[in-house]
């Protein structure tokens, strides 16, 4: 990339973000973008969009007064407000920028002019020098033999020892912060919880007697309650389907003084008898309750059901638009999810009788009929398990419980808003063997991907673009042309395609067996670091064909040096990616691009407007992003100190605008404690030491052969200290010690709400999509699956 | 090496084989050889020297008696007899005895047709053809492209089915049967004790403090008690010395009316007390117990001790040649060793008074006084914890117990003789520390012991012999010289050297922080097996210099087709090798060469003929052996199948011999419950997936690329296989389920000796140095080191 071809970018992201910025000033204090802007406080009832406010014109004048908002609170603030997770997240971006702060400084002020001091590229023919003008700064114009890379080489050493040193004090604030947040949460479900799978069902009997015998047998003073989980995907996608069809229907049509009707789904045997009871109460009573406006699905009872069967089914549908039933026999050999579709409104009451196999049309003039049955819905060989105290989950959690460890393995139960119930594998085999197929596909994806990235490679580079398409060089010679080419356009493909890889691997983790979408995320973030470091970094800078990129990293011992001459070279086009992926991509996460244009799109169609989704946060797009410019930082950061204060720059504008969305417009889904710091921990141990082995490879090609064996200790040391981090921090990360167990255990003992707590545990576990939509508004809470209140998040 | 000269060494080594097994039938029905053929019979009583037989003349004459003796007993005898590792062991051998049966039988009888019906060497001017006349019979012969490869594909298919198969049931059926070894054994100290490592010592506090009010604390129900570990390697090696010192006094000066004196030590405050008094009641009885012959050493109690004061200590000696006394003050600051060497047999008592810092010489002329004070024996951080249950010390195991994983570390605490007291360290930096530079030291050794393998591999090329040495051209060109010289010699210089390597690796695993002989064995057995892959197999058959083979190795691409070409090539060198090292070997440790001569030679000087040691199984020099033995089969079944006759014969020879030994010989000294099996497994994958490349590499060698890609997959499949069993096995030999826990605690809650047992686990882990060796024979059965009885064992 030339010279000013690079300067065009960064011109041009540098304006975008400041017509982002200054829009966002404005729109922001627009009620009607309250959805948009601050979906969150209006959630929460904070802001409203219906409340009037009186016209300002300040309204209409961008500030920065939003800064101060984002910047305010404290970080006990925050964590309280979005939950630990949320807090690691903005020490990723602290923690770079501090240790970038130092890197920048003995890159600027002591290499850079180290660097300018020589002449090598004066001296030798270097390839495209006179494009390549940024070389000049950068290690490569140091010459060879010089003792002056010795100052290189201290810097790296230098930079190495800093690094560790916050890594460790990280690693021990955030697992302390670890154990607090623990000891000071308010008693969850899945904290007495675990998850038990691949339960063995003897002969003629049943899972829930199985897991039943087992833990009464095993466990006998801690074992609570357990929940059978089913293979409910079928039930699943049916039910979301009928969701949104009543959603829309309840919408579209604007019916205010509709009466739709529902009848609760029930659940377990024991269940259907209390259910039994209560229903039969309700219809007697025959009330009919109007469906709050606030709630996102209303409590639906069925009003005028008059006789409930085992064969025959009654129901009175009165000036309703569409009914669901949800009829479960008592024999509890499947569901059956009746939808009634009534086509015009009807003034009186309707009876139509429903058997449990077909549906007899009372009136077919009015009444159109569809029975979807969805067979037997199966145990699947899976349940949570809950205990009294969070040492005796803790305990069956680690303990090998069965002779055969492929038997009643157990895992922590997720949160119950964290559940990813669509998958719930039912043997070993399958979950092992779908977690190797989806590792196969993901090696792929990241293999096949490079080709976009090969096509963007090439449109860097002006003259291959005129070799493939002569008819363009007239165009291609006009300076504005080439610069938006090879300067700005290049990133943007690349960014394009890069924006779909997050999705993709997230869709791909779901598939990997794992139980909660926290995990998911997780394993999405691992995923997506290593992709891009792929496909970005190793693949931009050995800018080699996709096949052979593999061929050369089987060549172990050529790396260093081939990174060593590959890497100076890319310096400016890193310089552009992270002014385009990281400048303007942040700030456009800020503007919110597309909620904002969905918004514009959808306003004149939608009319109720209380309706509110916040969405979460996305850890495993956002967390790789700043990962890897953190890699290139380590990597560039003696060879071309320019990049620093890019991503300085970067880290600033990150902090403020993460912090302003975390708290205005994400709610945290799940809470995983802070487990994402491993991930980051991890990463930035392996761009240390791929700085290290750049070092050396740098130093053999520079001829200063002792340099380059005093280098060789470098990433041992670093190895090693991150095998003590490992052993020291990581374990805290996996499990709670018995000592925060027993302590928070005796604390809680003599809480008031922790029997009802204790109770109420196995509801919390319970399929969304099996359980009645008109649930009692008490236990809601434990299962809303969006915006968790205060008191249970503690 | 030339086919004669692998003749000259299967006849020198059947000889050798016969010549053994003549003596040894002969001489071990002599019965002053039962110490060197029969001691753990002399030691359990079953045998005597003393007992005088009547002389026969069957005594003179060879037999094979022993051959049924050893073939009789059925598997449970062995196991009540020599536990659970002997079952293990013999296993191996009968797991390799069947694959290599079914893989013979297809290498011989279909692969050896095959390749001698080819004609690919008559063809090429191979290397040393002449010399190389059982290539015939290999795979080099069979013509490339030939579609009768497939045939060696097929085989290579079908024999990685089959050991699939045999491993899989192996491994179930070694873990079914440590989970019934532990369910039928008898409650032992060690299944309820863990070792807690690098407690933190709270300022003003001890460690015993500490452990009290932690487990206290935090596991109330099932804590029991717990013994504090001294840092006392000083004091094991003076022990040791004077140990020593005693037996030899003892020993040469032959006083049949010696009364020998020793005082009790003292370990514990709380025991202070009662030794006391215990010593007090005994002293003032003045009885003199004289020394039992037969036990190793005497019971000495201080006869004439009158006053035991805080100061001085008052003992008489009476006619004695030596008497130790071990004093511990009240104060437990340290100990104070005093060794009275009393160089005149003395016909009176007479009273030396002895300080606490000095001794002061009673009587100048007859007594000369050695002081050695070890001061301070310190506490170390760890100590064994006690619980009243197996589960309860499972969970203590398996938690993480402090919030700080490097603190409150646990580990299953191995049985009281097998522990291994001279390496306690106290930090967990300097274990982890010690055991990085263990890593790293065998490395290096293996490394640099290449250098006497290829003088060994220089030897059997007799033209470079030649070169080095022109002198001995003549001798050389004598045929029967050439002959042992590239057939014998070699192989013997090998096996020679190869002899030091398990003791060194159990001296650097010793080091490594392991806390049990059997962990420490195990681990030899780890580096042994990869030293003998590496510097016999990977250095004879690439037969490269010592630092080109690194970076062969480093050239990932093209191992399988260099190993394709060297493997075939070494056929008759691996022969020789089963020879020498297989059968020569085996037959040489049923004739026990060095203890035989070593009692030859002892024989005249030691009058004491009851004092036997019974020797310990050495599984890691046994193992690796066999192992490396099935790599051989594995990777020549279908290269060169005429080693597997040889093979089979040494399974055979193994067998027997090695059942004879473990019911004649060896007596185990510690159970590990099977542990050696994954060691197998993991060994016979690698073997497995060798031979699959080497096939992947002669199939791309032979031109035949189809089958090449069909290869493929196989590594693949065997790499999931292995996955799968170490998910489905593994677990069980690293932790008992708590079914089995519950189960086993349950059954034993009755059991009459249980609280006395519970009651003696305490005493159960004193180092031996501070143990007392008056101790009464009740306790003395859970801390003998040699001969457990039978009671314990279960």
């Amino acid at each position: 990339m030339i010279l000013s071809g690079l300067l065009t970018s960064v011109a041009i992201n540098f304006a975008l973000c400041i017509i982002f910025f200054t829009l966002y000033s404005i729109l922001r204090k627009q009620p009607g973008n309250y959805k948009v802007y601050a979906p969150r406080l209006l959630a929460e009832g904070i802001a409203s969009t219906r409340r009037p406010r009186p016209f300002h014109f300040n309204r209409l004048l961008p500030n920065a007064s939003w800064i101060k908002n984002a910047w305010h609170p404290s970080e006990e603030q925050l964590l309280s407000y979005s939950g630990l997770d949320a807090v690691v997240f903005m020490r990723i971006i602290i923690f770079s920028f501090k240790v970038f702060t130092i890197a920048g400084f003995i890159g600027i002020f002591i290499l850079v002019p180290v660097n300018c001091s020589g002449n090598q590229l004066q001296d030798v023919d270097f390839i495209n020098l006179t494009n390549n003008t940024l070389e000049v700064f950068s290690i490569s114009n140091v010459n060879n033999g010089s003792t002056s890379l010795w100052i290189h080489l201290g810097a790296v050493y230098f930079v190495t020892f800093i690094v560790c040193c916050l890594l460790f004090s990280e690693y021990k604030y955030i697992s302390l912060k670890r154990i607090d947040y623990f000891c000071s949460s308010k008693p969850q479900p899945h904290q007495f919880t675990i998850l038990v799978s691949n339960i063995p069902v003897p002969k003629g009997s049943n899972v829930g007697n199985s897991v039943e015998n087992f833990f009464t047998q095993n466990h006998p003073a801690t074992y609570l309650s357990h929940v059978v989980v089913h293979r409910k995907s079928k039930v699943w996608t049916v039910a979301n389907a009928v969701k949104k069809l009543y959603k829309k229907i309840f919408k579209v049509r604007k019916v205010p003084t509709q009466q739709l009707f529902m009848h609760d789904g029930l659940l377990d045997d024991s269940k259907v008898k209390v259910k039994k009871d209560k229903s039969r109460e309700m219809y007697s009573n025959g009330d009919i309750q109007k469906s709050p406006t606030d709630s996102k699905f209303c409590k639906l009872p069925l009003t005028a059901l008059t006789e409930y069967k085992r064969k025959y089914l009654i129901a009175s549908v009165s000036s309703a638009d569409v009914a669901w039933l949800n009829i479960s026999t008592p024999l509890y050999t499947g569901y059956f999810w009746i939808r009634l579709l009534i086509q015009k409104s009807q003034t009186e009451p309707r009876i139509c009788y429903v058997s449990l196999t077909a549906l007899i049309e009372y009136n077919r003039k009015y009444l159109t009929a569809e029975i979807m049955i969805i067979t037997l819905v199966k145990e699947v060989r899976a349940a949570f398990v809950s205990f009294n105290s969070r040492y005796g989950a803790a305990i069956a959690l680690h303990m090998l419980q069965s002779n055969n460890p492929t038997e009643w393995r157990t895992e922590q139960a997720p949160e119950p808003q964290d559940v990813y119930w669509p998958f719930f594998s039912s043997t070993f085999m399958r979950r092992w063997i779908s977690r190797l197929v989806i590792i196969v596909s993901c090696a792929t994806l990241t293999i096949l991907f490079l080709i976009p990235v090969f096509i963007v490679q090439g449109l860097t580079n002006l003259a291959q673009l005129e070799i493939y398409f002569p008819a363009l060089k007239n165009i291609l010679t006009m300076s504005i042309v080439s610069q938006v080419i090879t300067g700005y356009l290049p990133n943007l493909i690349l960014q394009m395609s890069l924006k779909i890889v997050p999705p993709i691997m997230k869709l791909l983790s779901s598939q990997q067996g794992y139980i909660c979408t926290s995990d998911i995320e997780r394993s999405a973030c691992h995923k997506v670091i290593w992709f891009t470091v792929w496909n970005v970094f190793f693949a931009n800078v050995l800018s080699a064909s996709a096949v052979s990129l593999l061929f050369i990293l089987l060549e172990i011992k050529d790396i260093p040096s081939r990174l060593a001459v590959s890497v100076p070279a890319q310096a400016s086009f890193f310089i552009a990616y992270v002014v385009t992926l990281g400048w303007t991509s942040t700030s456009s996460e800020l503007f919110r691009v597309v909620p904002f244009i969905g918004s514009l799109i959808c306003k004149p169609f939608s009319r109720n407007s209380d309706d509110v989704t916040v969405p979460s946060f996305p850890y495993h797009k956002d967390i790789p992003k700043i990962l890897f410019f953190g890699l290139l930082g380590f990597t560039y950061f003696f060879l071309a100190p320019l990049i620093i204060p890019f991503l300085l720059v970067y880290f600033a504008l990150a902090y403020i605008i993460y912090r302003n969305q975390l708290l205005y417009v994400y709610a945290p889904k799940y809470e995983s404690g802070g487990k994402f710091w491993p991930v980051v921990h991890d990463s930035t141990i392996f761009s240390l030491v791929l700085m290290q082995f750049i070092a050396f490879g740098i130093f053999k090609l520079k001829k200063l052969p002792y340099a380059t064996s005093v280098t060789l200790p470098l990433p041992i040391i670093t190895l090693l200290f991150n095998e003590y981090c490992r052993k020291r921090f990581l374990p805290i990360f996996m499990a709670y010690s018995t000592e925060t167990l027993r302590k928070k255990d005796s604390e809680d003992q003599n809480l008031p709400e922790m029997p009802r707590l204790l109770r109420q545990i196995s509801t919390a576990y319970q399929d969304p999509a099996l359980v009645p939509l008109s649930y009692s508004s008490n236990h809601s809470s434990l299962r809303e699956p969006l915006i968790p209140t205060a008191e249970v998040r503690g």
